[in-house]
């Protein structure tokens, strides 16, 4: 009996830690739903309370060193950062490692936006620090690696 | 016994709900391959007998309004639209919900295409509705929201 | 009794896939974050022992046919490979097709890159076979069809 309860339990475990991977796997797809349909509160709601938006500064569209911490000052930038341009991300290359009911994950990103009437290629990766609160996993922190934005009709090189 | 017994149909229950999501995942990968590769009928097999494909005009390629319903026209228009076009469809931030025999399913979508000697870029995103027919999943329709499509030397703003 | 052992080893032999499957979904990942951030000892690892890299030629950047067998010459060619050139690959539409200790994969790919100050865009596909060594997936084999590599200010068609 003890056999069969030990690989019963075992099996639990790798089925838990398999829905933590999916469940992990559409949450940077999930904010690029949100992003893309303008959508603030779903964005802010992919993050923990005190979840965090990193990243150094994008000069083409006069974006300094970003630092968002914490609900209050997420809703305040996703609410406005979703105003005034046209953002089109698209996530590749995720990988996941579960410590418990932390993780970390790395994906690279590109992204096609508009600002002023200027359309715009970006790419780079995120450094993601994921958490699972009240059962669900979400954004601890994401820190964003801009390797280039530039104009669409210009060489990144 | 009867704990073991329920732990075990739970522990199958969620298994074969991870398979579903995994053979869900697959379709619009290899909805692309077939694309890309122009093999009309392998495009055709992802669909539901009466599975549909769907999606507003692409003026820039002359496409009206798409509406392709039915085995018979899904037969007719992918044969015809892989032979006078070059297409490489990339599917990106695929999140997929489960509903018994039905799912839905929302993923991004970047084309690099050419027409008649003219490369395009072109973004989007597929609102799809999976069923399972037969113990297979396939589409059972797809909608295709274009954001852009424009030749790849031009701006998209 | 024997129903329930029958159930569980059924069990462990669909999670035994599934986690296959998760790992080698990872590869190809790895080896874009690997390439991308120029970590040649990274890259082969991602490689069994007597796995390699082919293609055909890619005209653009001088690249002849490709070739690269066994662990030495990938040491060798990744090593080089990362020096002279910013490459940033993005994986797209990956299916994967389980055979016991051995599975064979499609993805496509776009590569953002830079070499002597110009940039390029690019696209094509992987056929991988990959093979467990020592309960690790690795890939037994990797061919690059590339579809274009043009400069970035440069039409595809």
């Amino acid at each position: 009996m003890s056999n069969l309860e030990d690989r019963i339990r075992e099996i639990e475990r790798q089925l838990s830690a398999a829905a933590d991977r999916e469940a992990i796997r559409e949450l940077p797809a999930q904010y690029c739903h949100a992003v893309a349909s303008g959508n603030g509160p779903a964005i802010v709601a992919l993050f923990t309370d005190d979840g965090s938006m990193e990243g150094g500064a994008i000069p083409a569209i006069g974006q300094g060193d970003i630092l968002v911490r914490g609900r209050a000052e997420l809703d305040k930038t996703y609410g406005e950062a979703t105003s005034d341009m046209r953002l089109r991300p698209f996530i590749h290359n995720h990988v996941i490692e579960l410590d418990g009911d932390r993780a970390t994950g790395k994906c690279a990103v590109e992204i096609r936006s508009v600002r002023d009437g200027i359309a715009y290629n970006a790419a780079g990766y995120y450094d993601d620090t994921y958490r699972r609160e009240s059962g669900e996993w979400k954004f601890e922190r994401r820190y964003l690696h801009i390797d280039f934005w530039v104009p669409a009709t210009e060489s990144w090189a």
